[in-house]
């Protein structure tokens, strides 16, 4: 055995000295993370009748499949969709890939498909570009928008607000939650899925709940990290891949999302002595096998940091256990990880001496073609 | 501006001692990769009947949509799939999360669907349950395998045997390249397009050709790196997730791979000064917005290694350039991209220490359920 030591580099451009920074309690990420269970009981407020014309739509127009269209945090929104919508309805949900219309120029195929794009601010050019050619290939088009006067909003057949009020840190969080609550609201609507719907309305009050928990024990293990992995299945998977872009955006941390699936196919092989793990697992049917892989994980050395309510905690398995509260279904746990993780990757962005409101290089719109 | 050193631990378990590594060229992986032509040729030879007869059961079923379903390597081939079916058939290409049959046990609405497995193996138990729910669910199942008598291949209504030959390296190469060429025989002959076909056709004598280019510039940039990006896009971008995959396999490296558009949302965010970036960029569409990309790379101080010969290469932009040959077809480029890539890390993993024969902690077939 060799031990080898690896040194990066790295020029952080704008990061600022510690008396610049504000405290963690004082960020716009900080606030709007904080926003996240008036959004979501807004949502439930006002959007009732929406989702209802928009089901009517939808069962008249009869989908035969999904395609999702969005990029960044909306598309780890898309993720959490595919596995609620494919689960659920058993209709088969795929991504778009937006080049494939933009660049390529093809023209899908598109009649018995119901098309979602999903979009915080609804003007990302190649979004828009996308959802319209979808419209003219006869897709049901609808969108999930923030910004209800934005051009993905008007070309849509419908469009369900966000209602998460102006997002002004760069790094989404409200407007995250609040995506994932709409997505939840109309499939629960559409599918008459009463434990769909109960999670649903109990989810404001569980998420003001849940802002009482601390990761701080995360932060002590990734204030030093450099890159490392975030794990997640199924409904979490999205939640990984969301919270994978914000150690980017905010703290400067490559941290790359995986399934708790395919992580064993290859990636595996740089898991080894003081690696970063942080593993989402929510209570269902793919928290046996999460629960067997942190056991890999940690028999290989990693620094494993797990939250999840159904995780038997076993104190002497070297495991970090995350604070969570025993929430009402699977597809609102998630929700709830994603809260904490939220507050958490805030501190971790201030304490590695980074503003997490003004990440480097970063527009809130990023414009693609 | 203030500089930071972060400094990752890191113990590899199984490296060896120099005098214990084989030399590059000595290598399993090494002359995997040189067996790729003779192996397209031998596919060219022997698969057509069987090609042809797939059409006609193809044309005869008329699907509307897509599915492929894959793990690691192969789930890479699976994305080249998507960009080559949806811009040549307009067809929507879905990619199967696995859980969503073998763990959450959902029943798909498959009947219009042409549902391809794709696996070395064929024998993956996730895969191969996937692909069985699928046929009863009513798809029209085809394999794409290396091991003709795997239970994936039994279970097909049609099978296209990937050709390659035994594979003994653990990390895949001919076989990720007789993938490629299998699925591009398919859709050329499937959409009768000349172009592709003529290309394919040309595809044995170009990898022959390309094995006289060395890479050598990108494994003096990356012996010593930590973590980095691998940039693709449109159809090129399947071949920069092979080779994000590769990096970890068999250098332990932590390399990530992004669209050409998706990394200017947040990932963007860790280019710095320093930060390598490999990009591979086909002579197509696409071509023109990653030339644009790599120069917002290069003015962040990243070290930016680029494959593709329809770039302008300006010796005064900072980029390492690496050798390609104009091949016939963006489709085949992109395959004798990977086969460079191949050589490349097979070397670099030798250069840092690693036998990239037998990477630490895989195995060749890696069960998940």
């Amino acid at each position: 055995m060799r031990a080898r030591l690896i040194i990066g580099f790295f020029m952080a451009s704008n990061t600022e000295t510690q008396s610049d920074l504000p405290s963690a309690e004082n960020t716009l990420m900080h606030s709007e993370t904080y926003a996240a269970s008036s959004v979501v009981q807004t949502q439930l407020d006002m959007n009732s009748d929406l989702i209802q014309s928009l089901i009517e739509a939808v069962q008249a127009f009869k989908p035969e499949a999904v395609m999702t269209c969005a990029r960044g945090s909306s598309d780890h929104a898309a993720t959490y969709a595919k596995y609620l919508i494919e689960t659920h309805t058993g209709l088969l949900v795929s991504s778009a890939a937006p080049s494939i219309s933009t660049v390529y120029s093809t023209k899908h195929t598109l009649k018995k498909v119901l098309f979602i794009a999903i979009s915080q601010s609804g003007k990302s050019p190649d979004l828009v570009a996308t959802a319209k050619a979808a419209k003219e290939s006869g897709a049901f088009v609808l969108s999930f928008v923030n910004v209800t006067d934005s051009p993905l909003a008007k070309l849509a057949d419908h469009v369900i607000p966000l209602r998460a009020g102006p997002e002004l840190s760069v790094a989404a969080t409200k407007s995250y939650i609040a995506t994932l609550s709409a997505l939840l609201h109309f499939v629960s609507e559409w599918q008459n899925h009463s434990a769909l719907k109960s999670a649903h309305k109990n989810l404001p009050q569980e998420l003001t709940r849940t802002l009482e928990l601390s990761w701080a024990p995360a932060i002590d293990i990734l204030s030093s990290a450099q890159n490392f992995y975030v794990i997640g299945r199924g409904i979490g998977f999205g939640i990984a891949q969301e919270a994978a872009l914000k150690f980017k955006e905010t703290c400067a941390l490559h941290a790359e999302a995986f399934s708790a699936a395919e992580v064993k196919h290859g990636p595996m092989a740089i898991v080894s002595n003081g690696f970063p793990i942080l593993c989402f697992s929510q209570k269902d049917e793919t928290q046996a096998a999460t629960a067997d892989l942190l056991k890999d994980f940690t028999s290989r050395g990693a620094q494993v940091m797990a939250a999840g309510t159904g995780l038997q905690q076993n104190k002497d398995d070297g495991i970090c256990y995350l604070p969570t509260i025993d929430g009402s279904h699977a597809a609102t746990e998630v929700i709830l990880f994603v809260q904490s993780f939220y507050q958490m990757v805030n501190a971790l962005a201030i304490k590695r001496g980074l503003n997490p409101d003004s990440p480097p290089y970063l527009n809130k719109v990023t414009e693609t073609f």
